[in-house]
């Protein structure tokens, strides 16, 4: 099943939990759960599916085009990204002429990134350009939302606690970025501010994903390819993450775990940059695409200065 | 004005809002706000004031020794713990045997951290020690909420964005924290597991605080001082790092700002570690103590393996 959290264009309603079916239509299924949460918390996959059977589809489905995609969880319990894919670790170690540390091959590592509402955005959103970068990226990510409460989840078991996939586009301002990243506490502002996190289009249950570790990524710029990768170059699968992070740790529905970038699925490896105005696709095949066009930088007459300028 | 978020020991009750009041009695504020967010979503400071004078307070007060106070947001909308204090960077530097980047001088520096209900805990719960660590640490740190939304906040005008003060013990597993930290994305399972975000015991409103940047810090662990320090020895001020992060981002109540380590503030610093059954009690002039015991360090027969081993 194709799960989605939708907007009717046309009033400015609260959003509803739907379903997308064949035909590139919207099927809503308030009457199934309130909200995504809810439909895992509950378990509702049999009952959505139950109500899409027995429903008149004619009547209760709209076309795709004519509502708003929002990230699949608006404002997902946690959100993790990971750095999995060693093409990108590869990269990276020829950009900044830094070997890979050994721990990588050894831990899963992720930091935490923002669920604020005003940080997590969906297909068609248009993408904030901080007042504080010159150097705006995207990355070519996609990722798993927890289903079920658990904790001390063995690896073996870890798949039953997949909801589902998504894409995940996670916007970086690399010139702070790395910055801050002299300090080993992370990206901080370099992927903090709104609209950063992009998900979506749909939440894609693992029945429907056929294998996911020998899917197609790809990510466009204005319609011309960037990046062709493949789900298959992860050093860790989403199970050994989710058994990872779940050590004395309760994790819950909703927490989002992101697989870092996968190679020259970024600018930054690429050394080409998106300006405002372009218009960025990522697709991962069995899921769909999101597509995002860039915005103009922000100004802000009160930035805030560096100490001591 | 000092706000709790309380239980009654009697029974299971879901948590209420509270203020505590001369004579250590709290009064439940359940009439003004049902939570502390709402409590600031509303700024709700003058209609507790009056009710509190209007109300019989031998009939509504109760002693808080019979209730059980949790973190002032249970539940907060984000967590960003900074590192401000100089002499706790200089203490690293001497440990680790690098320099302090210069980054560290021009911009605040943050990781976030876990919001999850499971994370989050308050004044005497039992200190979670995770199956994977050999070495558990406190960290005697403090910070404020944020008590409205707002984007692109100057310094002058970021106090008003301050909701209050608390204490916070940052809980770290430091052998798999530096492992993380070769990676440069955070601490990661140093900083992220059950019961390691300990806040509290109350929020204390601007207006109570005194000087926020002249409060002496006290950790005792077993009754012994390990760590005496004050707050005057921040880098950065709470105002520059709301400024700070508030640039393209926007702000929303009951997002958390922690300081980072005062210097000596933990074990790291001075070689000398906790174990379980442990007391760490953490003070922080004007806003009050909380007290933890380090549990037991916790088994899991399905304790993840390192890749490789």
């Amino acid at each position: 099943m194709k799960l989605v959290t939708f907007q009717t264009q046309s009033t400015n309603t609260l959003p509803k939990l739907g379903a997308w079916i064949d035909g590139d239509r919207i099927v809503d299924l308030t009457e199934v759960a309130a909200d995504m949460s809810q439909f895992f918390e509950q378990n509702c996959i049999a009952d959505a599916q139950g109500y899409i059977e027995r429903t008149d589809l004619s009547d209760a489905a709209v076309p795709v085009a004519d509502v708003q995609l929002l990230a699949p969880f608006p404002c997902p319990a946690s959100l993790r990204d990971f750095g999995v894919f060693k093409t990108h670790m590869d990269a990276a170690a020829r950009i900044t002429g830094k070997e890979i540390s050994p721990e990588w091959f050894k831990l899963p590592n992720y930091y935490r990134g923002s669920t604020s509402p005003s940080s997590i955005a969906g297909h068609e959103t248009l993408v904030t350009w901080p007042n504080y970068t010159q150097k705006l990226d995207f990355e070519l990510e996609w990722g798993v939302y927890i289903g079920k409460t658990g904790k001390n989840i063995s690896v073996a078991e870890a798949s039953e606690y997949i909801a589902g996939y998504t894409i995940y586009n996670d916007i970086s301002a690399r010139d702070i970025q790395f910055r801050h990243m002299t300090l080993a506490l992370g990206p901080a502002k370099g992927k903090d501010f709104d609209n950063s996190n992009i998900m979506g289009p749909c939440l894609v249950t693992p029945d429907e994903i056929g294998d996911p570790y020998n899917l197609r990524m790809i990510a466009r710029v204005n319609g011309e390819v960037w990046a062709d990768g493949n789900t298959s170059d992860m050093y860790y699968s989403f199970e050994e993450m989710i058994s990872f992070v779940s050590q004395s740790e309760t994790l819950h529905p909703g927490e989002f775990l992101g697989s870092g970038t996968v190679g020259k699925g970024c600018g930054w490896e690429l050394d080409r940059w998106i300006q405002p105005g372009d218009v960025v696709e990522l697709e991962v095949e069995n899921i769909g695409m999101i597509r995002n066009q860039i915005g103009e930088p922000e100004v802000n007459p009160a930035e805030w200065t560096e100490k001591g300028l």
